[in-house]
């Protein structure tokens, strides 16, 4: 891996091979601000560079029916984009009538591992609804919701802990969790790509994982040719040292 | 109308009628932020007190079928509030496949109220897409809507003009345009409702006026009682006096 | 306002300034038929001049999930046109799949009208269904169907009043309620526009009044001209004579 | 068939078997009423009985995709009824988002059974849509729209050959268009049947025929037991009882 | 009927006027397969020649709301093609989000055949669903969905026989059920037309009988010019053929 | 990794850990049947063990919008699942409305993987669409799907090679594609779940990869807990076995 190289260089104030001028192993700027806005029992807004989402996590008592007398808790999210915070303007899904498949399949994504990292059972028939609305991308928009609805999700925790009347059977916090895209560009692994290097890159992998080093989910797809064994190793490399970053990150704003 | 008289209790440090302890004829703090995300050819922040909009202004060539040939322009807006921007979650409109009537109403009057102060012949086929969307509400979202459209707008409108190659044909802006929420609450007239006063109120009505004192729209809707005629005037004289502070700030903030 | 020299100018045989030759206060002629169609509780023909509206109101015992075990009553409209009222045909909304922003706007307005001339405790948990259904559009549509709407509304609650099982507490009837639309037409303010009228108007403005001179809804929009508190002023002057004419002829068909 | 028995029964003013006390082979009373609305190129109110509905023919000039260059015509149909058409209010179809099974069955059976009247190459490159909406519902409202839509046709193309730019090329008219029900009602066979008849008849059957004895379609269901052949030829004879007599009440009205 | 002389002329070698060289009452080879899927309660692979469809009936406890606590059942069917079991790819009705009017009028065929077949009071409060899926099409599919669903839906009764907590109170089924298409192709009446046969048939009709002969439905439909009796007649002689050979394959199936 | 012991107590007769008593590195008995349905360019019947899936490859002329002109072709994919396919009925996506997320999710991920494997400007303007059909699923629908998808794949890039108005530019297919799954179940590592073992495990993992070894899209979800570095490795050696033996199938039949 040429991040060293790549660190080396920079420090000499030569640019490196990414547009953004970054190390291979080094992330945007992350900012993680809590109560964002007023209403909800958790508000977040995270920002990995200029990629900027609110997540809420909005509780509410009971659960959906399939979990009903099950004594067992729920939670879900739902993904949007304001139609300009890209490039150009998307068509907003509300007017089209329907959510995109991209919509869908991120909202799914970010469901399930916040899910993996709780114990359903201990959050008691209550359901928590996370939604990360992205205000402005560029690149990297589901990693950095996942990344800021743990901290939404740990709020409504918070909240539902003080409130007496609420199910809860002890923490159902099992696990911090975060989320990091990485990817190989002009042939190197890079950490947390940026629109530029995103629409650019041979490989694109997003990685969630808990702050024990467990891995919840690993998407890598391959954007131009296959990738090898060892692209695959040096990204999941790449991807652990983010991840931790971030969940020391995420802990400090909690504190 | 009894404001001055709440303006004197006010300046005892009585508190007045209304939740928020505000003058009858007493806005909210409107604060307008250009350039709040990086893509929009205008892009504007307004809150009026608690109510957040971010409002993007869009630039297309060409437009719609209908227009086609005529030499004319077109502006038109979409409207959208986050689901967690109220005190419970509402169900995402992208979700449900359809946006609600309450959505289809708003966005309606905010692009009749917009083309209404521009001349879209002198605009030439371009199209401006304006959209609305509200991160945290707490009453007005219509009425700072508009208020914060008209900057991107204008916003958008000074990039036409350095585009070499748009198809403008002189300032197609002919006003300036500006909106704002007045009542009946509690027997008063009141200026700028906020929600606390909006859900209470016995009159709610929405006032769209020109920089040169002209009405776009006038929405006056009984809530409980019919009103007056001594009503509606009283309500239409703070209604001025409100456009007219929001016209001056709009003018400071592009200035 | 110029009517007193139409109306001796049109007595002379002097044709006036509106294309259907009334006068600026003149409506057109407005019939109402009762017990139109025989399966509703009310069923009306409305017509204003060329404008016909089936108006039918439906009882159904039940209210919506919002206000069940609450003791109130719900009324609530819903709006259509058949495809070919107009000059050229519409698309057929079931056809497309959803109902247009127009008829949305529309039907809430009717709903909202008649809610405030009744008192909705008295009607006890009945939900009355009012469908206004343009069979022939010549401008006024909205208008002719809420003072249409208003006479099947009240044989609707005298077909509850009559039912032993009902759970009426009383006569739910507040006000007498009408509607009409006024204008600024060639620079002068003129009643109850035609298509002819409203295509071409600098200011369309609707207005819904009790019998007793309430103002229950105004929607004043430039469509041309912002417009001036002297045209505002002029324009509810000829309102409020037309909402007496309506509620005089809507009490005498009711007798 | 015991028609004859039940035809002097009622001359002595014995009441028959059927709820109307019609005769067998007796139809309900038909009335047509052309330029029923004053927009359409075709505009009839068709009633059979207490059966009412509009039917409208409108001319468009071109054809849809798959017929432009072939130089022939098209003829479409739709079909609607007013929420409050029946005895109990239907939820309006524009507003659940779509059509009902019912309404695409008897929108298509429309469609096809004009075509099949109609040399669409005469027609030359124009589309005629027919629309029906049933305002009041009392049984066999899709042979009224039938009957009813056949003389809107005959009216929309008698203003294409007025039309010095229409594309006709000769009369596209082949034949002429009549639909009756008829059914087995209490055992014994009966022809247009009302609501009360419908609701209880074992089998029900809808023949569509031209006026020169052509079948266009026929759908008979057995809604209770299955029907033998001779029920079958029975009902036969009497459509072709009935439609004689459409056909010439059709003619009558287009004289 | 030239039948016989197309036999006499097939039997000598001859070619017969039909493109797949059948004599004029002569069927395709028509196979039935049970249980060719291993979930459904009743699941065939019905073959009509080259029209492949797959039949499931499945058994779900309750019924509709319109039915609860009646004491009867239900039996209703949906129908589908996969998109490219045509010549030529249809867009999948999923994914276009909702189902054509063909589909529609189909499935409600066969829903309502299914039911003229059965005591559904006999059924009990179960609701047996047929799933009717073409996966490949050679005309006739309607014909062949009913005529396997009828199979599957015995098996399906077979089930729930079997099960002691079914709510069944004796044998629901009356009479055997099967349906075939018959049509006038180049003047001559046809017994179950494929595809080459029914895109130019002159009349098409689908003929849904009981294995008792009696009529369950009858759609007979001019394609080209309309119809006579004699022709109408001869279809139906040459559709109680088709369904008596179908109803006697289906007993040797089902024994 | 234990598959070894599974192996030697398997010959010894010995009953392994998984529900169908295969090693853990033993797949079910793959078939690919080319030419299953008639219409389709490409016909496949793909059946992983109980897991039968029918993908039709469909050629048309022409590419989509955004590709016009381009001299680049296009291939995409669309999913489905019989509503029973699965042990209950599922609600059939075309009579709901819209398609599911997870069926939303697959059909993208089918498609992606397909275009990886090809050169698209080799194809030139021509569009493939794969329409993977489940008609029994037993888990693995989607690894079944591709693997199948690629015959059927390659069976229409041949019928275009063959076309001599064709606007192919040489071999678009670079490598050979196929899928699989794996898993963690009982805390070891499987190939190919079924239903059973897929309801239950611990960690999913699809992986697609190409004939040469190359990762195409890797998508591994913790069900239960997290997974570690060194499970991922041993489900990645597991699914690198499972391809070579998918590939040599493929070739097999392909040849």
């Amino acid at each position: 891996m040429s991040s060293t190289i790549s660190d080396q260089l920079q420090n000499l104030g030569v640019t490196t091979f990414r547009p953004s001028n970054r190390r291979g192993d080094q992330m945007r700027e992350v900012r993680i601000t809590r109560n964002f806005t007023k209403h909800a029992e958790g508000s977040v807004l995270v920002e990995f560079g200029d990629t900027k989402v609110i997540c809420t996590a909005s509780v509410e008592r009971g659960v959906p029916r399939f979990l009903r007398g099950s004594g067992s808790g729920w939670v879900t999210a739902e993904y949007g984009m304001l139609p300009r915070a890209t490039g150009s303007r998307n068509g907003r899904e509300a007017a089209r009538g329907q959510q995109g498949g991209r919509t869908v399949e991120i909202q799914r994504l970010i469901g399930r591992s916040l899910r993996a990292c709780m114990d359903l059972k201990k959050l008691g028939e209550n359901t928590i609804t996370i939604d990360c609305d992205v205000i402005q991308a560029d690149g990297g928009t589901r990693t950095a919701s996942i990344t800021g609805a743990y901290v939404a999700l740990r709020d409504a925790v918070s909240f539902l802990k003080k409130d007496k009347h609420g199910a809860m059977k002890g923490d159902p916090i099992k696990y911090g969790l975060a989320a990091i895209s990485v990817g190989v560009y002009k042939g190197e692994p890079v950490l947390d790509l940026d629109y530029a290097e995103d629409s650019a890159a041979e490989t694109d992998m997003n990685v969630i994982m808990t702050d024990k080093g467990g891995f919840v989910e690993v998407q890598g797809t391959a954007e131009g040719e296959p990738y090898s064994q060892e692209e695959l190793n040096a990204m999941l490399e790449l991807a652990k040292k983010g991840i931790a970053e971030l969940c020391e990150l995420q802990e400090k704003v909690l504190a």
